[in-house]
């Protein structure tokens, strides 16, 4: 069934929303994208989401088109509009189509992009959750701007896809033994004397909204909780791991490259914080 | 005036040249491209260039959607429809628009997609080849792939931007104190005793076709070549700096970071190799 879909001030059958081949996310990645999640019809942690995406584009001079209120309201409405319940709210904003191609930015006043589209998804009660996840390591070959959340990711693409062909879910990338992210998550481990470790934001990695929350509820929560780089040998060795992203919330990793983590079953850990950040997002959708 | 582009089969009005916002191309900058210079309606280098697409192509497993024949063939009638007699053919192929976004290859029969267009630009008489151009240098903070021709150019953006905003034309991109490449062009230097001096072709840069072309040319002409990394201070201390790209061919570079290289004008050796691959671009055109 066609679904809705928002084209730069227009909602459109998806299959009939289309950007210009000059526009500068289809020709250069010269854009920024942001991924909600939609729980009985509201959206989790958009706040994070939307201060991400401010973010973002401040640090490639891309300007929003609308303010983050009015993404919002048409987030809203696009929900609304495919009686979304349970999914995902995509959106993305590029430098636009100017006239030709050239690699700086336009001269004139070339409007950017503003694109929306939902999508399905099961997320409360994906299956995932009870079974635990395997991934695998890949070396991380991405830029050196990785807190950019741009839609660049032809590295996570091929990381992906190394993942599905060694049936696996993720991929871990790894830079100089130390792991950095998942293609698409963020990743965790919880050491042997009950410490939850994940990597401290900067440059090398995406500061992800739900490891933000996640880690601020485990403090709340008065976990042992300390963000350092840890290496793959670690995480082999390691109680339990897991991972964290919009549309996954938290997911248990039971195996890495074949090997199996702790028991080989999800362990006590990522599932009391995955209930723990159902009750947030819960409580704060929007 | 609005120009013919080519989408996946249909000749249609740049103005109304579209792809689905599912395009992996404009999700994951999951494609490749090539831009082809066009001097009296014909292609110039094109062997090269197509060697080259099947090549990028093949190390992201995309499936080209034509034989590089039948590319070849749009391509001229492209040209043809458009009148082009000087100019450029960009043509881009990505891995298609599945029915969502998944960062893994679509599981599914999805065609790649396969646009192209074509732009007018004074090549032969272009003034920056007798003035000579500015470049400046900025740190290259791409993914370690950068022998892919991947439309995932963002960084390639912001070095060009900030080369225009410093009122430079090019930006160099350097990497553990050595030049790697321009932001859209290959890097030469002359040095005092008259060695054209390349960087060597690796996953650090991309395999320029108006490099190899002119690597080729100047062994043929008994040029003293060797290709070998370089830095910025021996640029900075060059008897020449020149750089190629399919657009401009060679191009004497007068400054770097606002210095002087030599006598502050074109060299010598960058008008004669100039000269001598466009002999060999009209004695190659198709």
């Amino acid at each position: 069934m066609d679904t809705i879909a928002y084209v730069s001030g227009s909602f459109v059958p998806l299959s009939q929303a289309n950007v210009s081949i000059l526009d500068r996310g289809f020709l250069f990645a010269d854009g920024i994208y942001e991924v909600a999640a939609v729980l009985d019809g509201k959206l989790i942690d958009n706040v994070s989401h939307l201060a991400r995406l401010e973010r973002s584009v401040g640090e490639i001079a891309l300007k929003l088109p609308e303010t983050t209120a009015r993404i919002q309201e048409i987030q809203k409405e696009l929900v609304a509009r495919n009686k979304l319940v349970s999914g995902l709210v995509y959106l993305q904003v590029t430098r636009g189509a100017d006239k030709g191609r050239d690699f700086a930015f336009p001269k004139g006043d070339v409007k950017p992009t503003l694109i929306m589209f939902t999508s399905e998804k099961e997320i409360l009660n994906a299956p995932s959750a009870r079974t635990g996840i395997s991934v695998i390591t890949v070396p991380d070959i991405r830029w050196s701007r990785r807190d950019i959340k741009s839609v660049g990711l032809l590295a996570q693409v091929l990381a992906k896809q190394a993942a599905v062909e060694a049936g696996a879910a993720e991929a871990w990338m790894v830079e100089d033994v130390f792991v950095t992210e998942g293609a698409s998550s963020s990743a965790f481990i919880l050491s042997q004397d009950d410490v939850i470790v994940t990597r401290p934001n900067s440059n090398a990695i995406l500061p992800g909204c739900t490891r933000k929350a996640v880690v601020a509820l485990a403090e709340e929560h008065r976990l042992g909780i300390e963000e350092r780089p840890f290496s793959v040998a670690e995480a082999l060795a390691a109680k339990e791991v897991f991972i964290t992203s919009a549309s996954l919330f938290v997911q248990p990793v039971i195996a890495i490259d074949g090997k199996s983590i702790g028991s080989g079953r999800p362990g006590a850990m990522a599932t009391r914080l995955r209930e723990i950040y159902i009750d947030f997002a819960k409580a704060t959708a929007v």
